[in-house]
């Protein structure tokens, strides 16, 4: 079972209105509801593998239970440690007439001392039957940027493996906690490494190694940066190696990483070689980013992708 | 005891934003959540004023868990009947750098036959001490537009007269059904007559008298039209009244609509004569666009725009 953690969950509300009149009164035409967040988009995915999975983290409040509901009604098997701040949501409205799409992300609560070492608790408990851990996105507001740092060296107290997915400082502390494998995207390793590593609007592959190198350097097994429409970098133990896509898909770029991450995942408690892993989580990224929803993606879509992919590298396992 | 039915209520939530980017992600600094929807605007205006009032209406879901929460919070005693619909929320957002504020209703939930039907019995049962019922805002998706007509049958039948503040085929059902007050404002009296009533961006005093008369004429007690910064215009039983406001106040229009409202059924269940009721509701209504929250005023706001609303017109009661 991979144990992924939403240490921030969210209800993501989406509106769909016709020419929004950003000044006035909008009737949405459609309201979706979802449980989201960028734990709950890897747990999704990897449902959708058939891997085992549970998703864990903190909720409460209304959108709490709505999200907890959301993740009984996709039969994805949650253990929540219950908190008294509401659950954050986030809104997306799209204009469908402009095709520009808004994003409102809420903060999320504040979470009590005592609920957090209740957290702990019940992680370090569920750790007992976890082949690896997937710690994604941001922390609550006010916690501390080492919690995710706390929980890879948890894991790996227990003899699981961590894939950690944040940004800023939690990325870089949770790095030194040695993480199998960190999964940062192109702005989160520019901010890591305090440098653009593009040009002409294209990553700059040396530059982008160099800095994945360093960053594996500061104690992470594994680090796969995440590209967008140009695939994956990966600096593992052994080698280099470069996955792109076979065909441009333009789409939801968060649904993309998520599945990024679940297919990481997947192939290190399946132990995929490198060059089988990349394939998969490419494949998965690109078949996320067509699909509607964060989270889901087309069993077609994802074939499809997976003969496309075009790696380039070296390296073992 | 004054009963004021909410059938459509909201949480009503805020985002502040320093410039928003309407094709982007934005992260709020501030989010505010408030039980809301006209008829709970209402409630808290004659809570404020210390006349006893109790919220009925519809709620369900997280929404609806969250709209009971913060109407206990507010000491507001309610009595809602469940359905298993998800209560709507609104979202507003604030741009606070342009000073914009665009607003995204939902619709609201689909009420099943058999939950209108309890919701029906028991507000036939509330009616019981209520002095006056309050019938505002909106009806849930796919009700029948004459429920409010049902509703203020059933008072009348109690010996309870009602107030109603709606638009479209619910206000013209609503008041063929005889309550005691309808209160339309400028563009709800204008689709009503099927006619424009301003001219030069202030409303035509002659046509919007005749226009509610016309109105009254269907079979309403009295008809007071709320023309925002411009007052009241009210044709009652015995007479036609003008009431303006002694000073101008931007601010918060459906507050300010809400509040006219708890005025004129305040006025109605103390038995005041109509001039007196339209300078408490004008007061009310100046003092409530002031205020930052819907259902909010400032008694001294108040006190001073009572000694400043401008009466005109003539009328027994």
């Amino acid at each position: 079972m991979i144990l992924a953690v939403a240490l921030n969950p969210a209800l993501d509300v989406t509106y769909h209105v016709d020419g929004v009149d950003w000044a006035g009164v909008n009737r949405p035409a459609r309201v979706a509801a979802r449980a989201g967040g960028k734990g709950l988009n890897v747990a999704r995915v990897l449902h959708a593998l058939g891997t085992p999975v549970r998703v864990t983290g903190l909720a409460g409040g209304p959108a709490g239970e709505a999200v907890l509901a959301g993740l009984a009604e996709a039969g994805l098997p949650a253990a929540f440690t219950a908190i008294a701040g509401p659950t954050r949501q986030t809104v997306a409205v799209v204009d469908t007439s402009r095709g520009e799409t808004a994003l409102f992300n809420e903060p999320g609560p504040r979470v009590s001392p005592a609920e957090y070492e209740q957290f702990s608790r019940d992680y370090r408990q569920q750790l007992g039957d976890a082949a690896a851990v997937v710690l994604s996105g941001s922390l609550p507001p006010g916690a501390d940027p080492g919690s995710y740092a706390e929980l890879i060296r948890a894991a790996a107290a227990a003899g699981v493996p961590a894939v950690l997915d944040s940004s800023g400082a939690a990325l870089l502390a949770g790095v030194a906690a040695g993480p199998a494998i960190v999964k940062p995207n192109l702005a989160e390793l520019e901010q890591a490494a305090g440098a653009s590593l593009a040009a002409a609007g294209s990553p700059d592959d040396l530059a982008v190694s160099r800095a994945a190198a360093s960053l594996a350097g500061r104690g992470a097994g594994a680090v796969v940066v995440s590209l967008g429409a140009h695939g994956l970098l990966a600096m593992t133990g052994t080698g280099c190696w470069r996955a792109e896509p076979g065909c441009q898909v333009a789409g939801n770029p968060t649904g993309a990483g998520d599945a990024v991450v679940a297919g990481l995942a997947d192939g290190l408690v399946r132990g995929l070689p490198w060059a089988d892993r990349l394939r998969h989580a490419c494949a998965l990224g690109t078949a996320a980013a067509a699909a509607p929803a964060a989270g889901e993606f087309c069993q077609d879509d994802y074939e499809r992708a997976l003969a496309g992919v075009r790696l380039a590298g070296k390296g073992e396992g």
